[in-house]
């Protein structure tokens, strides 16, 4: 084959981004190296420094290149509010609304008892604790309406409350079935206002 | 924003990619950070390996980590053939059907004049010269179906033809494995005029 190892070691990497299969990583790989090699570099670069520093918030868990992240750094922003979501990309849609002032819990997943992802796994402890500090009165659970997210929410509903926590929970105007991620945002910002 | 930089500088780098807007490189940075540093740390190395090894056959311009490539350095192939396509990416299609045993020159684009893409930039002199080379006996023209492609065909064609040597083109006709209903009209008109 054509300049065998390194361009068949780049279609293979390329091959691990979700959606890429085997024609995309080609197309990919001879697009880079045909056109756009200094694009190729920054990509290296980007990959390396994001892998190298991007480690997740003490506090929050979301994606942080300090120890505290830019919103639980953000002394502003409503402590009376807690919202717990899967993932760091739910977050960030969250926060395009513009229409959340509070502070986040990511838990980097969802309860999955078949694929070993438990009450640990989520960090469910962290958060019990972070929602029995004085300051938060609300926990909004912002998990996924999927079956899989719905339990989780299910769960951390019944312990918070058992704490006397207050939780609430995206009204249904976020499509069943779908994650969060890829909704619209004026979905979800209606959904966030009309939280039951 | 979360984590600003590094995660902002990551989902810009592979915007780059081709066929990926601002949703998928999201997608994929979260995909990577969250499940799979690994694989992002294997793209990295891929992708700086590549383009400071992978450059150009000097022979037939194909990539090539070695001055000759793999091709090119093979003394069993049949010279009297030598085949003309634009891209590597044509070259290892051509490859893949296992009918071809001659040689390539690969043009790296095609005529696009209004893009200041000459005859110069696409090697036309260093192709003519490959051409005049004694074993050549039939140079077959395999630039793309489309009006550029086509065009740089009827160029190279006048060209060698006028110093004496052979000039085909592949057949154009309806593709296999296609119902005639489902393909364009042009292609059928076309292969019912070259019918054999
Ligand atoms: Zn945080
Ligand atoms: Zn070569």
């Amino acid at each position: 084959m054509l300049a065998a190892s390194a361009l068949e070691n780049l279609i293979e990497a390329l091959k691990r981004l979700p959606g890429v299969g085997q024609k995309s990583a080609q197309r990919m790989a001879y697009h880079l190296l045909q056109h756009d090699r200094e694009g190729a570099r920054q990509m290296a670069k980007a990959l390396s420094t994001a892998t190298e520093s991007i480690g997740h918030c003490q506090r929050c868990h979301t994606f942080s290149e300090t120890e505290l992240c830019l919103i639980c750094s953000d002394g502003a922003r409503d402590a009376r509010l807690l919202c717990v979501v899967e993932t760091p990309a739910d977050q960030a849609a969250l926060e395009r609304t513009g229409s959340y002032r509070g502070y986040y819990f990511v838990l980097l997943g969802r309860l999955s008892p078949l694929d070993g992802i438990g009450a640990r796994e989520i960090g469910a402890e962290e958060l019990l604790a972070r929602a029995a500090q004085t300051e938060v009165e609300e926990v909004i659970l912002a998990s996924s309406f999927t079956a899989e997210g719905e339990a989780t929410a299910h769960v951390l509903a019944e312990a918070l409350r058992s704490r006397g926590i207050k939780a609430t929970r995206l009204a249904r105007g976020v499509p069943v079935g779908s994650e969060l991620e890829y909704v619209d945002l004026g979905t979800i910002a209606h959904a966030l206002s009309d939280r039951r």
